[in-house]
């Protein structure tokens, strides 16, 4: 298919249908996934997931946590370090243990149950991180906790997949996995401990040298590139090292940087939110026994969340504890990165992988209208005029 | 590889090279497409072409022509159309008859001459385009000729690949060919004649109207992608629909969208850049016979086009159509798309074909240096601090 009519269909209808929802009150973000959903195989067939939209999808959850890095404070988002280990850590265990436990009770073998449990350990914090930004509400406590928690939640779950790979190969090599921890964690304490010093010293001094043009978004995006690809390379996911590079960057580049990189976050987060519909697949529920399961898979995966996060959360209260655990609910890439290992090795069968693409979805279109509710309370109702055009 | 590393090679190497190029006073674009041919399986091989880097740098030149779209004067581009027009089919004619005439000396088929005549026609104005912008040369009088004139000839070399391939397949279909061209140039006027006049119209209406986040900076991107997938349907390149968009829309948006847009701009044209140097395969000239050719076809393709659109420009005078016709040199993704259907209609050999991506990757790299010598009399030497930083 030409590049510019794939570009049209996603961007437009995603674009079209946040307007739909927006006007209905609703979360454009859902629209935007819901717009996949339709151009998909599932409905209309006008676009099918490929290299093109996954590497489009790729690029805007990248860009989407390099912006929310840079809005961050990242001095407090280390002082509620401790609560965000806690939701993180049992924002891990709690979905883990339900979604193993539900699949033993319905009689699945031992490493179907596992690769469920897995699936659903991993926050998608893009979902979450688009409403935050998009209504001002990053620098809010909740809001710093889920961020901070997202970080600790893809190690353990990265780590978490790596170990249930290698059960299914028959090989666990215990050394490894601990020196992948290791470097993961190293890494993420390196640049988030020394980053921002070291950028606010070194951008303004390359300012003046430097004869290319618009150098110091040149210098942030290789900065931006540089740490997801580490990222990747020590184990976690690009994203962490995304949002590592805007944190790294939030003080060292000037305002028409910010909008620079901005652009390129409008442009590609909508391919971003539309890719998840993409990968829905209808016809497979069908099969009423896969509906069942993906009727109950879906509680359990948003509950567990709810439940392991909230209690992390605690201490700050119901009201904040609600907040967090709500807004750790999503799942996306990392979902089907399980989905498509488990089918890969013969682990899962093809009606699981379509049950943990349906949760991934589900999470995700419920999760906007979920914070929306957790934060009625600080969203004032937007004047009708200059406010509504800022809500996205 | 992974998505993140792929974009750090070839963003950070295109960078990189253009500053070093920027340092020793040459233009910093002819690094970014070296940085292609480095990294690319002639040097490095670290990057190979692929849907990846096509697709990326399909996108830069389309943000690239949006962006010199937006900033010209549509009035005064429609009032050089004359110029324009000599120098567009000036330019097609003779480069054409000299690479077929350059063929039939050297004693290679009718089919071959004929296909090595039409990869030397179409100017890839992006290469241009990009040294103008950069340069802030884009209100000049040639630059507006240069812009006319490549609409005009990208019309004729798509009508002529059209001929050409009918006569390699054996049937040539003249009433679909009228119509095609018709349509094209139908769609042309109607978007450069209305289009800035309705956009002015309809932007400001819309702007309070909708709810959507950056609504001015969406509504812009579909009219974009809209344009380019329509230009594609109707006949010619992407990039001319692409460029009547930023035409039609350079009054009716705000400086802050123009900024938006300005950001994707600046991350997806190192793309394009390096996409070209990525084509270049150097083991081929180790034949002798494909080297002579190469180095006979090269000055074929930069003086055919000099002459042609020198004489098209020439009422301008001498200094004027020397700028219009080294910017017209260029040749680019046409090239490639007219070497791989004539490989594909077994109509040309191997060797040729990469003798026609060496001539591309050879005009697109020679244009810049030309360029600066053509303009030196208006490129005041920049100072040392502000003014060296804008220069790209």
């Amino acid at each position: 298919m030409n590049l510019a009519v794939a570009m049209l269909i996603i961007f437009g209808s995603a674009k079209l249908l946040a307007e739909l929802f927006e006007r209905l009150h609703q979360p454009g973000i859902v629209g935007e996934i819901l717009a996949g959903i339709l151009i998909g195989p599932s409905v209309l067939g006008w676009i099918s997931p490929s290299e093109f939209t996954s590497t489009m999808a790729g690029l805007g959850v990248m860009f989407l946590l390099f912006r929310v890095g840079l809005e961050v404070e990242a001095s407090e988002l280390m002082k509620l370090g401790g609560t965000a280990a806690a939701v993180g850590i049992l924002g891990v265990i709690v979905p883990f243990m339900s979604g193993w436990g539900l699949f033993r009770i319905w009689g699945k073998g031992q490493m179907e149950a596992v690769f469920l449990g897995t699936a659903l350990t991993a926050t998608s914090v893009g979902i979450t991180a688009q409403v935050l930004a998009a209504k001002g509400l990053l620098h809010r406590t909740a809001s710093k906790i889920i961020l901070g928690a997202a970080v600790i939640d893809d190690i353990l779950a990265l780590l978490l997949l790596g170990v249930v790979t290698s059960m299914a190969e028959g090989r666990v090599n215990v050394p490894e996995l601990a020196m992948t921890a290791l470097l993961a964690v190293g890494f993420i304490l390196l640049v988030a401990g020394w980053g921002r010093r070291t950028m606010s010293h070194v951008m303004p001094r390359l300012k003046g040298k430097l004869r290319v043009g618009e150098s110091q978004f040149a210098l942030a995006m290789v900065l931006l590139f540089g740490l997801a690809a580490l990222s990747a390379k020590v184990g976690v996911a690009a994203i962490i090292g995304a949002f590592l590079a805007g944190m790294a960057l939030a003080e060292a580049l000037p305002p028409r940087v910010h909008d620079l990189a901005h652009g390129v976050t409008e442009l590609l987060v909508p391919f971003f939110l539309a890719n998840i519909g993409l990968h829905l697949k209808l016809a497979v529920f069908a099969e009423s026994s896969t509906l069942l399961v993906a009727l109950l898979v879906v509680p359990i995966a948003i509950l567990s969340k709810v439940a392991g996060c909230g209690i992390g959360a605690s201490r700050f209260g119901r009201v904040i504890a609600m907040r967090v655990s709500l807004g750790m609910i999503p799942r996306g890439e990392f979902c089907m990165v399980v989905a498509q290992t488990g089918l890969g090795l013969n682990a899962i069968s093809p009606s699981t992988y379509a049950v943990i693409v349906f949760m991934a979805v589900t999470a995700a279109m419920l999760t906007p209208p979920f914070l929306k509710l957790a934060f009625r309370s600080v969203l004032a109702p937007p004047p009708p005029e200059e406010e509504a055009f800022r809500i996205g």
